[in-house]
């Protein structure tokens, strides 16, 4: 439209890249940082400029880090003999929300998929290979998304821990908490049953 | 979260101060960004910068410009004898996309609003009143939201044109195309239903 000068347009056009951001939204967005003040405007612009220059990877772990360990990483009261195996940071920050967690992680930076071309030297599990071989690590869980990547990935690394002398385990999958059976897809069902655990007053997951 | 590094944490907290977007969401654009490739990433960045940098007011009709006229006011083939007073350069916008509207335009960067200590002089009513005032000026369409801080100021508009020898018109208002009489609001009904206007096969807005 005629009515949006170039600066607006490109703002507009950079804007709905970002996933979950439409053209409407985007246009939301660009009045918004127009209207605001400068200082406040530049201050996102300055955000995002720091996270790329400032953000590498975890030399340990493959989070993210500002320094050459991750805040997890850094940290000596985690249990470093428990490594959760994910995909994304963000599946790291998820299960860091919970508090419940209090070993390692190592993030694959990725998901094998061999249609989109994405082979195990792709992502880093030769680097969890090598890690899960040391003498101090006791279990390793598989942590990756609950799809058809996810589950690929998963049984590929766990064949190749097999040569390490370390437990590997998987996350619990089935109904997720709050939810109501007649809702749920069938696949949740079938992973709910085939994992159905004894009832047991006192053991809450052993 | 300590899972968060601290530029993480101000990218998230800067993304939050947008208008819907809340902390999931927040966190989701970040890691989106973090994921994207520095080209990308700096791109949105230097949107943001180069929009505050080269974005004014239209000199004649307070639309955002970059230059001293808005696309719109430079536009040789616009009717100058037809102004449309809106609130804000979104509005604007909004009535361009139609595609239906010829004249031009007169952003107020504002609404009266006694209770959020918002009076005339606040905003660019004065300058209306001086382009209204000009001969070759036939119509003041005046399309303030339809709310009441929108009505108050479409009246007071109103009242001040009297002196000019111009045509003030409003915008009409009743049911919006599309929508079905059985969900839509009191004060929608009471709108069509005063505006109502003779049922004519061939008059279409006159």
């Amino acid at each position: 439209m005629a009515a949006h000068t170039e600066s607006v347009q490109r703002l507009i056009g950079q804007l709905k890249k970002l996933p979950g951001i439409g053209e409407k939204t985007a246009e939301r967005l660009a009045f918004h940082l127009m209207k605001t003040s400068k200082e406040e405007a530049m201050e996102l612009a300055f955000s995002i400029r720091d996270v790329k220059k400032n953000i590498r990877h975890c030399s340990v772990c493959f989070n993210l880090a500002e320094e050459d360990l991750c805040p997890v990483c850094r940290n000596k009261r985690r249990d470093t003999g428990l490594i959760c195996v994910v995909e994304y940071p963000r599946d790291l920050a998820a299960i860091e929300e919970t508090g419940e967690y209090s070993g390692v992680y190592h993030v694959l930076l990725g998901t094998l998929s061999p249609v989109d071309d994405v082979h195990p030297e792709d992502i880093k599990i030769k680097e969890l290979i090598e890690r899960a071989g040391k003498k101090d690590v006791k279990e390793v869980i598989v942590f990756t998304n609950a799809t058809a990547e996810g589950d690929f990935t998963a049984h590929y690394i766990a064949g190749q821990l097999e040569q390490c002398s370390v437990k590997v385990t998987r996350m619990a999958r089935g109904i997720p908490a709050g939810s109501e059976i007649e809702f749920v897809n069938k696949g949740v069902i079938a992973d709910a049953l085939a994992g159905r655990a004894l009832f047991a007053m006192e053991s809450q997951n052993g």
